[in-house]
């Protein structure tokens, strides 16, 4: 029976795209009157956005990222619309520089988010796995592992953690501000991607990591990194990193080479249409809106839908994505009974270090740029598609 | 009494800044319909461009790309704000993957661009200096520095030389394209920055360098570059690299790891505002309008005010700055008398890798960012600084 209701789901001869967190288009409206308007060119230094100058952003830029992150402007560099590429030069810039080497290793909570996992494989970065818990990544585990001395940084994406949605707790912060690493170039990457996407209740707040690190001595930890991607608009975005002010300086050194500046006119788009932080809030609150029913429906139909199959989900007050865990060798199967059936989840396995979840277990799910009728046809293929793979 | 006149032109307290090539307020004027309007958001192959998606661009501004190089959109990868920094990303891309390494040697072409040679710097590659001449850098000396195998690449700025607005002739750029090199991934970095930007008379018009090398079997030799930005806005534009398809893997693959894409939205801006080459054309004789009244005033000013002092400037049809050759060893006086009676020019010996100008003669001055009357200022104080320096 549940083979004929595979086969009659594949009739409809759907095509979903669960794959990737993306913004829906009634999303990417919201902001639509800041891409066609530009009040004026100067910026509030009186700086001609249209011209060149200004490497690490304009005054009011900074001041949102600042809010945003709770750190001073003066620990903010304004970069371009990506924030992976500003990862993927930062980790750039430490290998340049000899701080860190090819072949050192990297702490990676899985599972986690695949583009992390893609740069440290680029770099020749070794990764290791570290356990996910309720409470963000398992911290026994980490200060057992950075008691290697190649053992040179960690990815971290502290709020609404991809694909799980956890948050780290301040526990878990203050411990990994504190802990002793044998290697004295370790950096925490911290992903602050989703720190505004709450969906639910209200926006999370979390120990602060650079000011933890800095009171521990280890002001140089942290490197922190947030993006408007998914508050405007992907890829038409302002990102930005942030850290203490000393360990910015080799990456001025490279900006500095690298371009003559970042676009300002659109991080002026951004400074006036936003504001401030409240400002940035209120427009989460229309974003929430919008993706709080899907994350809801998702959840109802996954609550009933998985029951007694052994597979479980996890349910988060934010982010981008719905973690599914299938009983242990499944996740492959359902990947592609999926997949045949008109609906694309993220690659199993991707949500893991060389694409390879030890157990088979996990996949990622990307309900956000679908409609709750497209959420719901998804999901239905999705629990067939689980229990078909339990029985085989 | 030339001391007398430095004096009295210190005591006008001037503060002009011709030291870097910095379009007028009234150039990026030119395209402020563009800066805030957005008809659409979808681009011609229907894609949402403030959504993710589209890594080497909408293929409409890929179209335009193409025609300003003479290439295929298949050559094409669309870039972000900078070109400077897919220069530098090339570079990077290639000593990753190992067909370069830190300590090989880069043909510099001398005078030329300062940035150019700090990424040279950054990364290790030794520069080596080409003399110029009037139909683009020696070739007899090229092709024999190309005979050494640790000789790995060759910055090219092949029309309008940064800065003497040289044009390289037909014949250097089919020397370049067929000479043979010791080093089997020899790489010509051809930064066609300055393609559209002639102030008088017409579009100068070279052999094409993709076409050139293919057609002598070194299809994988040059990597094209131009950029928006002194067509648009500096650092709001949009840029570009061209090579063979097949050399343009390696580029893809690190673009996919390292970014989401690009900020498709400017690009869509730029597409309906220029359209065309024919448009970008006709958008150029904007900025000519504009330019050539300041060059030639400046040229004027020089031709008298130069004569007989054994300094000498190039004129040029296009491009953005003034080459002065002052008499050996007086480069740096001159700069350092230009300074404090107020007038920055670039760097003395910042034309030449490391900031060494063996014979202390090269000045590099950008008119475009200033008016006529502070051209006029800028250039009674140069000469006189010159008469100064020859002095004594």
């Amino acid at each position: 029976m549940i083979q004929d209701h595979y086969q009659a789901l594949k009739a409809r001869n759907l095509s979903i795209n669960a794959s990737r967190g993306r913004p829906h288009t009634s999303q990417v409206d919201l902001c639509s009157g800041m891409l066609s308007s530009l009040e004026t060119h100067f910026s509030e230094d009186g700086a001609d956005v249209r011209n060149y100058g200004g490497l690490d952003g304009i005054p009011e830029m900074k001041r949102i990222f600042a809010q945003i992150l709770d750190v001073s402007p003066q620990n903010i560099i304004v970069g371009g619309n990506s924030s992976i590429s500003m990862m993927f030069d930062c980790i750039a810039a430490l290998i340049h520089k000899g701080i860190w080497a090819a072949g050192q290793k990297f702490l990676c909570p899985s599972p986690g988010y695949d583009k992390h996992f893609a740069i440290c494989e680029y770099f020749g970065l070794k990764m290791l796995s570290v356990p996910m818990t309720l409470t963000g990544p398992d911290m026994d585990v980490t200060e057992a592992l950075a008691k290697d001395p190649d053992v040179a940084g960690m990815w971290c994406v502290p709020v609404f953690s991809n694909p799980q949605g956890y948050i780290y707790s301040d526990e878990t912060i203050k411990r990994l501000a504190s802990m002793p690493t044998a290697c004295p170039s370790f950096r925490l990457l911290w992903d602050d991607a989703y720190s505004v996407h709450n969906f639910r209740g209200t926006r999370p707040r979390i120990a602060n990591i650079l000011h933890e690190c800095t009171n521990c001595g280890n002001a140089a930890r942290p490197l922190l990194f947030t993006s408007f991607s998914k508050i405007s608009t992907p890829g038409a975005g302002v990102v930005c990193m942030a850290a203490d002010e000393n360990e910015l300086k080799i990456f001025r050194e490279r900006i500095n080479i690298q371009t003559i500046g970042p676009d300002k006119i659109n991080q002026l788009r951004h400074a006036h249409f936003f504001k401030d932080l409240s400002g940035v809030l209120a427009h989460m609150k229309k974003h929430a809106n919008i993706l709080r029913p899907k994350f809801e429906r998702a959840y109802e139909v996954l609550e009933t839908g998985l029951a007694g199959t052994g597979a479980s989900f996890i349910q988060s007050d934010g982010g981008y994505f719905i973690s599914i865990d299938t009983p242990p060798g499944c996740a492959k199967k359902v990947w592609q009974l999926c997949k045949e059936a008109g609906v694309l989840l993220t690659d199993a396995g991707a949500t893991y270090p060389y694409g390879n979840d030890p157990l088979d277990t996990n996949l990622r799910l990307a309900p956000t740029g679908l409609s709750i009728d497209e959420i719901e046809q998804a999901l239905e293929v999705l629990i067939v598609a689980v229990k078909l793979a339990v029985l085989k």
